[in-house]
């Protein structure tokens, strides 16, 4: 049977009070955060005189302003240590560098030689680009999060499954871990971007959300009272292969009338060759082909109208399976196809969720477009290397465990 | 953000240590209650004095027979009360009587006449059978819990929507305690079978669980580390209403191509119709009809056997994605339908759910029926009453405060 331990509670803690940090962008004092988080002005005060020790939190001046005393106002110090974010895509790796406040430092773009596919060759890259962007920081580095395509094992650190290339049972962790000087948190990216929601977006606000993630795969990542849900082997959330049209198009999975076939960027493309084969809009690269349809959209051609009518009704009918299914407060929709088709999907997908869901849990849902900017799955890859820098017991075990034992008691 | 409290903990503690008692079936030791639900021995101390100090469990005689120092057995004292379960389904009320071991000691059958199906009709006959099973034990009633088809909000005690009478905003726990003299706690057939399996069937060996109703309406409840998830507004799980064929065929909640009017009672007689319009075997109830499908199955008539391949075709496809969203341990399948067609169903469903979901969590699922005898929904709707009496702060407000802040500190 499931029971939290106390060191669950307090790890849950700490990062409900960081990220009421994180959400007030600038300072923010203990009481603020206490009513943020609805924890006891003690453990509050336990979570952050934790946090001071070890650098992760800083006081900055007083804000006398409410006319009392004085309060001491909190901030993330940006200076503790760096992140290191990694998306590994079909066509490129990115690598971005984050301080402790997540603001980027440096970056690298380094496209995928299409003939150097194998394991090795994306761990080598990956390793390039990691010493790339940390320069001589080394030893200021907390943790490096990569996002895996497909299924991953994060304890194991083998990548189950990845579409892309037809890896399968690759250790990759350890293929990494030969390369790459530092601590290694690995996922794949619809836990990423959900873990990037989770911290500084959607997930600031509620506690039951559904990150939708649009790009050449799509899926979702769900968040169950404030955690991410990941099933019983992290495989939880892929959407983009279940059935939209049972018998329906073939879907690079192998499989017929998957989710993804339909509104994936190479699902959308497919449609638009249905309905105007000699589009001057279709390009060799599916991401130019998604740019182009976003641009044309505004003049108003028919077939460009029909494929974005089309897709957002098939977006319609798969998100309200979702909404019957998990009841959430609010589903948001991120990367390559939202960035680009976003609102105009959405306005079609949301008039035909409500016609396919029943109306309670569709009036109760919010759908919107992710405010991230930026990549989220470098974002939500370094925010892994953050959530394991933070539940790290040499860190946290004796400081946290000593202070915290004074006061426990519930 | 989330937290749990104190309370919330000792609840969740309460109701592990007496479903391991459950479980048991007979008679257990605090030291193997210990290890059944991983909770420190102290902890679990603590919960059964309060369980003993309020009647609910007993100590039986002790087993010497490891050779070390006796051990107390505790068994759950059947006599502490009595628990009514009630299941409104379309064509009947069925209301049972449990003792606290959740024995049924008296049962009523009341048909629902078709004429009188007006929320005061349905409150009237509810009233009449509890009545009837209680008897003179009015005093003794610790609680009864009412299932209600459609959406359901139990604080609100409002029935949102019911598909089979058209209700809508039905102020239905009102209705009822103006004719019921006992404590209420309404919930849906979904959410009634699902805790039924989480304390007495499949949830006592995994926490990650789906459970499948199919009877005339279908629909699933989710277990989430060991509770059944709600959603915003506890409509999570309405999967029969989710798309499984694009425009297909007509469902009675007036949208197309769910997943119910293939996979419920309703729509299974349906494909018999299509197949063999004019076969002896359509009956004019449903029930009957699938019950003759039953009986008929093991002849090897060809149009049943269409019958349940097609069947086992579209629940395998809907399973799959059910594995591939939520990656369960066991998805448990009950009711009706599962009784009469279960084995057969499940032997294609698995086929294709092993071709379209991912290998990897099809791999770690089990897919099996039932292994709850009689009513599934009746005994989850005692146990919405067995629940609400172990979370009643006047029973176990004072004791269990008093005697759990001793030892509390985690």
């Amino acid at each position: 049977m499931f029971h939290l331990t106390a060191r669950d509670i307090r790890r849950r803690n700490r990062f409900s009070v960081l990220q009421a940090v994180y959400a007030a962008e600038g300072h923010i004092s203990r009481q603020e955060i206490a009513t943020a988080t609805g924890l006891s002005f003690a453990t509050v005060g336990n979570m952050i005189t934790e946090l001071i020790d070890v650098g992760v939190l800083a006081e900055q001046g007083h804000d006398a302003s409410s006319g009392g005393r004085p309060r001491a106002q909190l901030v993330v110090n940006p200076g503790r240590g760096l992140l290191v974010g990694v998306d590994i895509a079909e066509t490129a790796v990115d690598v971005e560098l984050f301080d402790l406040s997540m603001t980027v430092l440096r970056s690298a773009h380094l496209p995928v030689d299409p003939s150097a596919t194998k394991p090795h060759d994306l761990a080598d890259l990956i390793a390039h680009g990691v010493a790339e962007v940390v320069g001589a920081d080394v030893e200021r580095v907390l943790g490096v999060g990569v996002s895996v395509p497909g299924l991953v094992e994060p304890e194991g650190g083998v990548s189950v499954f990845s579409p892309y290339w037809s890896w399968r049972d690759v250790p990759f962790r350890t293929m990494l871990s030969e390369r790459v000087p530092h601590r290694l948190f690995l996922d794949n990216p619809l836990k990423a971007s959900t873990v990037a929601e989770l911290w500084f977006g959607a997930g600031r606000d509620v506690d039951d959300l559904i990150v939708v993630t649009l790009r050449a795969g799509v899926g979702v990542g769900i968040v169950v009272d404030g955690s991410l849900y990941r099933g019983v082997s992290n495989s939880a959330g892929e959407w983009g292969h279940t059935t939209l049209i049972l018998d329906g198009r073939l879907c690079r999975c192998g499989r017929r009338g998957c989710v993804e076939a339909y509104v994936g960027a190479p699902g959308i493309v497919e449609t638009l060759r249905e309905i105007a084969p000699d589009s001057p809009l279709l390009k060799a690269d599916d991401a130019d082909t998604i740019a182009a349809l976003a641009t044309a959209a505004s003049d108003g051609g028919k077939a460009v109208a029909d494929v974005i009518d089309r897709t957002g009704r098939y977006l319609g009918v798969s998100i309200a399976t979702l909404i019957n299914l998990f009841n959430p407060r609010t589903i948001v929709f991120g990367n390559l196809v939202a960035t680009h088709l976003g609102e105009r999907l959405l306005q079609t997908a949301r008039r035909v969720a409500a016609e396919q869901a029943f109306s309670d849990p569709f009036n109760r849902v919010t759908l919107r477009l992710s405010a991230l900017t930026d990549n989220p799955v470098t974002l939500g890859a370094a925010t892994f290397a953050l959530e394991g820098f933070l539940a790290d017991r040499e860190t946290f075990g004796s400081v946290g465990a000593r202070r915290a034992a004074k006061t426990a008691a519930p």
